[in-house]
């Protein structure tokens, strides 16, 4: 369902190199999985679930550490509580829409309970944004078994953007919206690292749009492009998940995560009050084994190396952004109401003018 | 399902005089309601939810002030980002094992699409403890149905505590917990108000529980009374909800939930590193309509006239704990296993031992 | 000492008006005062103090609410424990180099201790950033004097910019930082007020240096304005002050205050590891009189009603750290260092040719 | 100045040995210095200043990790952004009064600057307790040099406790307070560490004092001992210094932080709205060097073992709080004010009328 991504276009964000898959996956071990539901009947349904699983096969058995930052928290991420007291993270991670946060976390428990012999604690990590503009949300179209398909569906290599998963219905900068992924080679003083990133994109006024810093949104008008509402409602969110292989530990987990708000700045976003901005960072250079019988043994990037990182993450969140939307297509869904994708055309021919 | 009262056997925690229920109900407006879940086929049930209404009829129009404090971060309740960046509680509030905090958030979303006209942005409070000893948690028992009928019996008035509702199967310094509730009347310079508090204890060792600083765990041993098990789980908890009628502003309910601590601490509990020790404070003192028309005007009691609200919170914590271990009952349960309670004649004799 | 503000130049940033100074200080009742030490014998000093008072004549009676955010915590901001718990701010901010934190925080006390009858307790707020480079901080020029003075010359009105006061030493984006300020009018839903910005500029590299969306720092090589540098000494920083006459709660104060992130973001900031990117933001609509004899009345700008503050502080915080860079002067310091100020014909020609 | 420990009226805190000093010093490297200022004239002066060295001769280049936690935040401990974002502590800690922490502060700064070589960005941890009822602390007695005199007298070894240093005219529960230190050997699953603590006491109402669940405040009635004042001042507090040879991570020092709270609860505190209670913990049992050229190696003991740490710190906290009592000795002061010792005997005497 993708149409391009921002790098086919000729636009570049930032100066740091890509990954292969220019995407989350390119982080070894990384997967990604999407159950879409497009359906018009009984109910319109235009939602999903996409799971992100941080260690391929042993994330239950060996723990990342990672950190998480609310920079507008008008949203929900349920497990946030454990890990920012351990700083470790233990289980895939859900997206999906605000009111079926309930059914992936539950579901995601019974993943574990259906495939793993031993019974025990789980605070499974589920965030959401608000699709009922184009779904019908209150119809509960999700159920247990899209998320244990997201599972068995999740690969790693490229990942499919746009209108896919929990994107599915999402809204963004008064564009069609949904996910977005990106990735940055990062050269530090402690070696070179992969960080990479996923958004579910769903927040944000058309006028604020920038891309690579043009002024985009002010540049295609409601008489370009008509504006899904006249006005929106409160709701819209973003939901950022940064993945890194360097060994970093749960404190810089959280600085690269409050990192983000700086990719999301340069797009345009600014925290509104009805925006649910949540970012989560993990890193799985360190590995945290369940077994509790001896002390760990880890290694630690100094906080000095760590700018690189940074600037990788800023870099890589407007392009996940950005690829969101060039990805996603039009779509029309509950009630009739139609959300336009962000022109192609139109884009390059506003950053050509823009650019000397 | 109650036994008795602490109150009942005479034993006085703290100065403050109780409210007429000694129950977090005589804060005026907050209901409580049960399900509760005892089955022995197919599967074991030992579970079952507390749905607390902050402001009867009127929460989801008219929101309450509302902060939190994780004192050990191990569980999970739901709605926290938005109560902290907002200040805001606009839902009831559940409370139920680990494995279906989902279920039960969800339900609270259908809830309100199904009784109220507007369609809208929920991000409902529900949290947890693991009741996976005594009840066979991986069945998922719960449905949503359950949530609706804890829903419709809530009530003001006297609260059933022990064995009920989310506290059905918890278990509390090794003998059998569960609910426990009460409440204080706070003479304050600003006036006369209520704090009252609910617990849902299945956290701590034997060896720690104390009673008005009656080292009474350590007089109870294995020999006089078994213990559940002979190394303890992972993954107890306690959960505190704590209600006022004052005019608090948020950061001021944020301070009253961090005071939960010493009403712990003083019954034995440490914040053991698989217990999710997460308290909430919400004050009904102030309305704050979702009509935005307006600006909102307000109160707020000072800082400087916080302290026995303080006090009553510490004493009502305390208290809260004990009464949900008088009140519970013994319980065998999953795969047969049994959880003592408190014996009372015990608790009286040792106090009387203890005091001059 | 300012040479021109970015206005001047015809660069607008955002789409609000500002106030008419374009200032902190259009604020009613915030007052700014600066002390500049320039010295060359016996020890090189380029630094001094800036302090904002946030309720003319009246902060010590009459507190303001006020929050805060740390972008990065690589720096100094006294008082913020006491902040954070009250959600209260009841004296002057003082701003200055990172080894004389103490003088200017003890001399805040000194000055409440010498013009008030009553004895009492102090918990000043006082930040800084690094100015070791153009200034010999290790000499502790500052004394206790200096901090009186500034408040002695605190002033309503245009407020100097540059290497005045706590920035006189200070770098920003490789070239001569320090004080600037910006306002916006926001007019919200609950009324028309008045958001403030004053910055302490000290971060960033050259590469990264945005106006308005514009890579101006890219255009700007070391071959037409040389760095400071070859290797940026860890410690960069800057400190954001926001004001407002609305009525906000402490809640929303602090989300005010992380709001600064998307202007420091839009300028060219990541949040470096050495940079202390600390933000404060305090709101005098409501009066928080010390006499405590009642409860207070509060008014509240509901938190639908702050999208236009939020933007007024992006677009804010971004212009000022823009006029910090078009008023400071080439300045040489410390061991004959030379750190250039922005060129304003440059800016203005790079504007031109970005800009369709 | 020391009367007495409270192991040597045989009263024993918990159940876990204490080290051979049952001090802070038992963890290897950790120092010790006070200075101590008592003084009649000109001005009546009865303060002073506590320095403890993390790591000695070595914490400037060899980091150790740390973390914080705020009870209540009516306080002052400076240098928490830097440690709260990074996990890290590399200077000594100093203890004194409200009105000077700024002097301490940048006298830490100096010391540095004269003893070392290299330039650098330093971030002290100062924290403060305010005694103004017994020491005239508008005189500002306490100047740079008393502080290099602390760092030259700090010992490892015993300690000396109640009325030095920083403690010197502390007021805790009525009776004279300061400095009171303990430790626990901590046997886990990841080996044998020593938690070693020391507390700066200055809050607490009489009433609510209790020494291992006795309610020994409300035996000691005015008309046994007289209270200091009519109605106590606003802003008693509790500083908690908590060191550790254990290798814990950031996280873990967080949740050592806040174990302070249990030991607090425990002797009577319940975070009084005037009363700064805040704890600061440290673990040197991992390195950090300053040297940045290589990753770091470290060590980390399972989440799953710290239980016996969080046990340790409660009783070796309960401990501390109780030396700082039975050490302090009665003090007449500022207007000639006495503030009375807690009576050893009389404390014998209830705690065996209490103890069956």
């Amino acid at each position: 369902m993708s149409r391009a991504r921002l790098r086919d276009l000729g636009i570049i964000i930032g100066v740091m190199p890509p990954g292969p898959c220019n995407a989350i996956t390119d982080v070894p071990g990384v997967l990604v999985g999407h159950t879409t539901l497009i359906d018009d009947s009984p109910y319109v349904a235009r939602t999903g679930v996409t799971v992100i699983i941080p260690r391929e096969d042993e994330i239950r058995d060996d723990h990342a550490f990672a950190g998480y930052h609310s920079f507008n928290g008008n949203g929900e991420m349920t497990g946030l509580l454990w890990l920012d007291e351990s700083g470790l993270l233990g289980s895939p991670i859900g997206l999906t829409n605000t009111n079926q946060v309930g059914v992936v976390r539950d579901a995601l428990i019974v993943h574990d309970v259906e495939n793993f012999e031993s019974r025990g604690f789980k605070l499974p990590v589920v965030a959401e944004t608000y699709d009922g503009w184009l779904n019908d949300i209150d119809a509960f179209h999700l159920e247990e078994e899209h998320v244990h398909q997201a599972i068995a569906v999740a690969r790693n290599g490229p990942v499919e953007e746009g209108n896919v998963g929990g994107g599915t219905g999402m809204i963004c900068h008064d564009f069609k919206g949904g996910i977005g992924t990106s990735s940055r080679i990062v050269e530090s003083k402690s070696g070179t690292y992969t960080v990479g990133v996923l958004v579910q994109s769903n927040y944000g006024d058309r006028a604020l749009l920038r891309v690579d810093g043009v002024p985009v949104g002010r540049a295609i008008g409601p008489e370009i492009v008509p504006l899904p509402w006249e006005e929106p409602p409160q709701g819209g969110s973003i939901i950022v998940v940064i993945a890194t292989d360097a060994p970093l530990l749960p404190v810089q987990c959280r600085r690269l995560a409050q990192r983000a708000t700086v990719g999301l700045a340069r797009a345009g976003g600014v925290g509104h009050n009805g925006s649910g901005d949540i970012f989560l960072a993990f890193a799985t250079g360190n590995h945290i084994p369940a077994d509790l019988s001896v002390r760990r043994t880890l290694e630690m990037v100094p906080h000095e190396h760590l700018n690189p990182f940074f600037e990788a993450v800023a870099e890589a969140v407007e392009e996940s952004i950005l690829n969101s939307l060039t990805a996603a297509e039009t779509m029309t869904g509950y009630q009739g109401r139609t959300v336009y994708a962000l022109p192609l055309d139109e884009l390059e021919r506003i950053m050509n003018r823009y650019r000397p």
